[in-house]
């Protein structure tokens, strides 16, 4: 049975339901945290579902920062202090630690301590990856574009660094995510891991779609 | 063995192997079909894997549109001249003919025509919805964002309309993603399921995380 909802409905929904499933929408999205850095040295992290490609040459990924207030300022206050911030995949094994940076911590507490997961630093950047994250990607800042329909902030960052297991790096570069067990975010609390990888060759006009071996 | 990749690592890779590894850091992400219709009453599909949330209230999903140039200008073009798009979610039924659309289709060809999907449409809105998918959503464009630093643009649209089996919404609005069988995407090409839903409840400082029974 087809269910129909119209604008009318949505903004007549009571706010945690609206938001649900206006979250729901997009489908499937990436587990990751953000790993920052303030001025103090102060290691923070949160986790976000909305990292996404903006470009590979020049390999920048963005992500939505949501209005910045008080309660949430944390890492966007820190990204623009150091210029810098990481990306490490979420799997299996740290998901509920991930999950609990997104309880709201005072800005002396970092997510770190808090949620059992460690800093791990490079000599290329400031801003601590977490040790226990199987893909790790640091980033400078390389823009910062404000939305005005409703003051969130897309936020690009410049890749300036990737770590990750070898074993998991296919020989024409592709990233088996599967088998790094990143998972996938459902709505805005949901954790689901992709399963039964598929790859296909670029399709052609007039052509079968074509499987790749990896 | 941890292998580290810097951006002269990156800078020198060749196109395909840079393309293949950047487009999966952002780790799993939605696969979404995206209809439009031109002036002319053409229709038109395209998959995309980089729908995102931007907001709940009001109702606003983004895309992020590659450099707008002959080959690939038909959705973007369709976009401006009606104001309209919808994203249809992709599913183990249809995700070879969602792969297909890929392909580079004359503008004069449909690509629901081409690559065997079905074109359904609502009073609300011209643009098509793709009928095979489960989970549809109608949007006008709200903002198109220029994001200078490589020619791609950011295309809001607000939800005008969402259309979805009723037993895969839940009581609280999150939508079962994991019945509905929306795929996710790894890299450019790779299609998987995300199986094994757990959900969280909002993370507090100092409690240990629940899970929600949905």
């Amino acid at each position: 049975m087809q269910k129909v909802l119209s604008a009318t409905d949505i903004a007549q929904m009571t706010k945690p339901y609206r938001t649900n499933l206006i979250n729901s929408l997009p489908g499937f999205r990436g587990a990751n945290l953000i790993g920052t850095i303030s001025a103090e040295k102060r290691t923070n992290l949160a986790i976000f579902n909305s990292v996404t490609h903006i470009g590979a040459n020049p390999a920048l990924m963005g992500l939505i920062m949501r209005p910045v207030s008080e309660e949430n300022r944390h890492t966007y206050a820190n990204i623009k202090a150091t210029g810098q911030f990481t990306i490490n995949h979420v799997h299996q094994l740290i998901v509920e630690k991930a999950h609990q940076t997104s309880a709201r911590y005072p800005v002396d507490v970092s997510e770190f301590d808090a949620c059992g997961l460690s800093p791990a630093f490079s000599e290329l950047l400031q801003a601590p990856y977490v040790a226990e994250s199987f893909i790790q990607i640091g980033l400078e800042l390389a823009d910062e574009i404000p939305i005005t329909l409703n003051q969130t902030i897309l936020i690009i960052g410049k890749v300036l660094e990737i770590r990750l297991e070898e074993k998991w790096l296919a020989e024409d570069g592709f990233i088996r995510l599967d088998q790094a067990g990143s998972l996938a975010v459902a709505g805005l609390e949901g954790y689901a891991q992709p399963q039964e990888l598929v790859r296909y060759a670029h399709a052609k006009p007039n052509q079968a779609i074509q499987r790749v071996a990896f």
